[in-house]
């Protein structure tokens, strides 16, 4: 079966969160929303007992799954991106959990009073959580991936293999390095099981075609957002 | 087996989600930090090979398990709280996510720039992010539970039986009516499923008892906060 994948083109967005795991896995899918013929707003629109929220979602025959973190647990359970164990299960969800939460902080850095409104008309609340983003909570999300790594070495979930939850430690930590370089400049050191799973997924073989593919999407304007006047050491 | 569940004591909080589930499953539990002996400060730091990020979490014999939508996940397989077919888990799975998102908007209406600041610190921040949660996403995500109810009838994932799901969207709209009465009394006519959802679980029997106990805790000054001037029509 080819799943489709429908997110908004343009941005990796959190879609790139269930691309990174479809690609690892090497699992069939189509992007959807980038075909000629789609139309993402059209298909939101589409009667359907199990609509989803918001994108992204996948259409696994019969089956759409919506939320970012329930699409993964399906993927892990189907095809084998995170451990077998009922415990390796929920502790990888769990992870993936804490990774979106730290994901939806760093939209919120530009973003603080409105989703749907421009960054321009919240620039000034976006100066101040940006700053506690930056002095709180990147220390507090990274310390705790640090300190899981530490308990169990190349990978968050242990054994031999990376889950999906690692894929997607990777782009947040690639989202946050793009977003606020000064800033994981000045910490990254203390973090360094964290910065090498980063440069082990960046190495994965089962990524590089992918990478080179031209289909990994710049950040652009999406969740992770570089304006110079959010970061700072 | 008789689980441990960590929370902060005196507010219902995230909690409350955990709580909600385990006592209309007549789940044997014990509010561990309400315990004179217990220090959830000290708990957290305890060496783990699964540390949560953060409360609640709940201790299963060997296993502790972190974030909300994830114990919910594991008591919803271990305990019926949820449909038993793979589609109907996942499905009940996405909801509570959804659910989840809403809770966490709702926190930062009152803390937009800092959870770690008072709210007197970032009112100003504060006053606009809540026009902007009234105005646009209560009606997004009100409106969306009304379109899934429109479609399952009495209880969100279908059935004759309540999941997790709907025990949370209960307490989520119970905390808007606290948090915003003015802009809840004028858009509740347009969610009557959503409402009479609210009231179903209300009224459960096997809730009753824990209702009437004391031990459901005021919203406080938690995730769902009454200040007048972020209420509004």
């Amino acid at each position: 079966m080819t799943y489709d994948l429908w997110y908004w083109d343009g941005i990796p967005g959190r879609g790139e969160f269930v691309r990174l795991a479809l690609e690892a896995g090497g699992i069939p899918y189509r992007e959807r929303a980038r075909q000629p013929d789609a139309s993402l707003v059209d298909d939101m629109q589409a009667p359907r007992k199990q609509p989803p929220f918001a994108p992204p979602y996948l259409v696994a025959g019969r089956l759409t799954l919506g939320q970012t973190a329930n699409i993964l647990l399906y993927l892990g359970d189907k095809h084998g991106l995170a451990p077998a164990s009922a415990s390796g299960r929920y502790w990888t969800h769990q992870l993936q959990l804490t990774i979106a939460d730290m994901v939806a902080e760093a939209h919120d850095t530009h973003h603080p009073v409105a989703a749907s409104a421009y960054y321009e008309d919240q620039r000034d609340e976006a100066l101040r959580r940006a700053a506690n983003f930056r002095a709180e909570r990147i220390p507090k999300f990274l310390g705790y991936f640090e300190r899981v790594l530490d308990g169990y070495g190349d990978w968050l979930a242990g054994g031999r293999r990376w889950s999906y939850a690692d894929l997607s430690l990777f782009h947040l930590v690639d989202g946050l390095l793009y977003a606020f370089p000064r800033r994981m400049g000045a910490v990254a050191g203390r973090y360094p099981k964290v910065m090498a799973l980063h440069a082990r997924v960046a190495t994965l073989p089962a990524l590089q075609a992918y990478f080179s593919s031209g289909r990994r999407l710049p950040f652009g304007d999406g969740i992770f957002r570089y304006y110079p006047e959010l970061d700072g050491d």
